[in-house]
């Protein structure tokens, strides 16, 4: 049976690997349907996907003989296209991203499952019920920060999940949080980071008088907004728009640019380091 | 002799502005070729900018008139579209926003005289000489930023001139300067605005692993890199830029942004208020 | 009681209509809000749109009165912005376009009533019921161009509604049909208008072997693809998109687009003449 | 002494390529800097850039064992680095691209260099001058096409050079040029590809009505306007936009997309294939 696997490699670069790499998959019978590499000259780090498909294979085995020919360290990651990916949303009351993603998913067109959304209103409930999604109302109402999180981590324990995705959920995460799911919560930013970074950024864009707005999706690490970015996107604005046209101008970009991350990352495009990403 | 003026108006905002307005210039006989208003209602701020033509006029006559019939405090300009305005380019040593000023001067596409470049190193007035543009070269060794401004100063004063174009000037202005050439000194600011204020915003940009890099055209206020912005421009970069190579990729932005800012401007087109522009 | 108009004038062009418009609206003291126009010098065409605020009126003396001063032969609309727009839209099975309406539909961003979903298929019927939203599917099956397209007009007349969205209805609509609806109907087309007209763009734009794709919406004219354009918009592909990558990454553009137009017509910003739109 | 050069391989597809081709990569003890490949699988092609570095290698016997090792009829390109290419560049009148590149030529961006300029006009002999290139004219005055063309090819047969760039040359070249210069041959069409194809398109875009502009450079093919594209770009117009506007408009997409697909070219990071181009 013909199957096919991602192989990601982050690793010190040194010379040959490429030769080393393909010839373990020609060794091993799997044929490269493609290929991307990356290095980093100044940290001397080598990055490489390979899409290779062949006879249902031993990840483990293949793993080891990456391991004993790699340069000690490094990152290997071996995913079966065929195991779809499970992703948990996590919303507050603006539908748009989740209603760009919610049709996607309708259109089968990321080829992941959206198993639960979670919200801190019940505000989109109703929507999401309409695509036979669960919904989960946590409120953050009489809680702190902490007490929140860990009700939602409560019931992400509760998962199976590979991404948790921050569809305009308009409230922080504590390191807590975020230091469980490292390089799996992906967010987006209303804004073009790193610029008016905080609250309310398309008044802030406002006053500053800007004539391109944008949005940026990224992982989230304890620095808020500057975790590393995946994908970017921006549209042109006039003095017209007062800041809530800036805003609602703002959403088409929001909507397209989180899809469009959510989409590389579940292809296994995304690499993380030093806090910025290589896509290939 | 038919004559063309722009009349741009900013005033404060009451009702029946435009009839009392058009009225007069048809009383004047003016024809009204193109008509722009723009209401800030937040700050009940009215904006026009009108192309009329007609026989020649006493400009003085006309805005009288203006004045009469407009709220107090009116701002009122009157331009005779035939006077072709004057530029003074500032630069350091890079070429290409110079370098596209000038070719659009050969082309005679802005409409405007480039009368001296004034340079604090000689490196490019090689280049300008062949253009028959006067280079002056006004060193800051030795000097202090007042002392070396002061030069500049100095050397302005014997100009007749209507804007001062900072294209890839590296160096800061002081206060003194800005506020004698206040909204009349366009600069290039090699960044997304407000994004990574300061010193090389390539390389900050690098370490933030950004994929969208941006440049900001703006009149120079006090505040660094804080000015009105008149226009900006965005280009999409990925992991294989190094800061170089988004510097590169970047100065196709900022000479684009730069001279569309500049024709902006020559043509009566931007409003400042607020720290913001109105452009018609 | 406080209403708001838009009053949209297209006419011959003469001398003072700025001046005599604005000084009706003066004598029946409806104060401007926002003021648009726009002279095409080269067809000696004038167009205004004016949104004005004052006591109820009736719209019949302001037309009356309108017509009074102005060119023979002038086109005017008034249009009390209290009143919603409503809208009919035609599909077929992709589901990203209409998608994208629904979603603003809910968060009411449109401010227009869906009042119903045509399909030629029921593919879409699921979807659209979990929106509340009337679905009727009239099947092509075994008819012919105009037995199929009578149905829908049959259907058509018993709804009372202002525009028609074809939102990636896959079916052309013969003359009898556009005539009945003349600038009523707004469509998207999968390509950059004018290139790769007719039936699989994205097989065409591959085999062009483009480095961009785009889409365009526009009114539906009797030349199939060739009506006025209302919105463009384009993305960035390279040599890795096959059709289908192609025609996924279309689909993003497709819906923005499609939304933006219906929010220009809703929101009356859009005049048609020769063949072109001004959009204001 | 250290040396880099690319090699580019087309060649069929089949497995393990990228193994045997960075086994002698090592084997010859040259190391990897970058490495790009693609796969269409429909032409079952492969296509391979690499950049490598070592000691001065005999390119032959590099080329010699790459082809004992590739499926027959295998396309190789070897490169040194250090020999920096030659372009001759044909004009007409406009100086906007060419102004562009010259100005690059003067910052050295393009790591090329431009040995001679040919004008069917001697309208820009002036502006070359300035920069130390030779300007030939070769009037196309009493000429047929292929005279004219005739004339240019012997001027051309006395230079040495690698591409010609035609940078606003408006005049159409015969196959008997094409042919001999295959592939060589880089032209900035003033339209968005495929649109517009012949005469004034901006006029054409004019009277179309549409709301963006575009330019595309591509190689030169005997079918007019229809070579492998290598860049395009676009800009948003407006309705305010007469055909001399979107042409001004025009221009500043032109020169960009120009530039950028000659240093794409300069970079040998182009192949070209079914008239379509693969681009690292």
């Amino acid at each position: 049976m013909n199957t096919t696997y991602r192989v990601l490699i982050k690793s010190k670069d040194e010379k040959g690997l490429v030769y080393k790499i393909s010839k373990l998959f020609s060794d091993m019978e799997l044929n490269i349907i493609s290929n991307s590499e990356f290095v980093d000259k100044a940290h001397s780090l080598f990055f490489m996907r390979s899409e290779v498909s062949g006879d249902a294979i031993e990840q483990k085995l293949l793993r080891d003989k990456l391991i004993s020919l790699l340069p000690d360290g490094a990152d290997i990651k071996i995913v079966d296209t065929s195991v779809r990916k499970r992703v948990v949303i996590l919303v507050t009351k603006e539908i748009h991203c989740l209603g760009d993603i919610l049709m996607r998913h309708v259109e089968d067109e990321l080829n992941a499952d959206i198993i639960e959304v979670i919200g801190n209103y019940d505000v989109l409930e109703d929507t999401v019920s309409k695509f036979s999604i669960p919904f989960t109302t946590i409120s953050h109402e009489n809680l702190n920060r902490e007490q929140h999180s860990s009700l939602i981590l409560q019931r992400l324990e509760k998962l199976d999940f590979d991404y948790i995705v921050l569809a305009k959920y308009m409230r922080i995460l504590p390191p807590s949080f975020v230091s469980q799911h490292r390089d799996k919560i992906i967010n987006i930013h209303h804004s073009f980071l790193p610029a008016f970074i905080g609250a309310n950024p398309y008044k802030q864009a406002f006053d500053r008088g800007v004539k391109i707005i944008g949005a940026t999706a990224h992982f989230v690490t304890d620095d808020l907004d500057e975790g590393p970015i995946i994908e970017q996107g921006v549209t042109h604005i006039d003095h017209t728009y007062g800041w809530r046209d800036m805003q609602r101008a703002g959403r088409d970009v929001e909507k397209i640019v989180l899809s469009k991350a959510l989409k590389l990352v579940i292809e296994d495009r995304v690499f993380i380091y030093n806090n910025r990403t290589v896509i290939f």
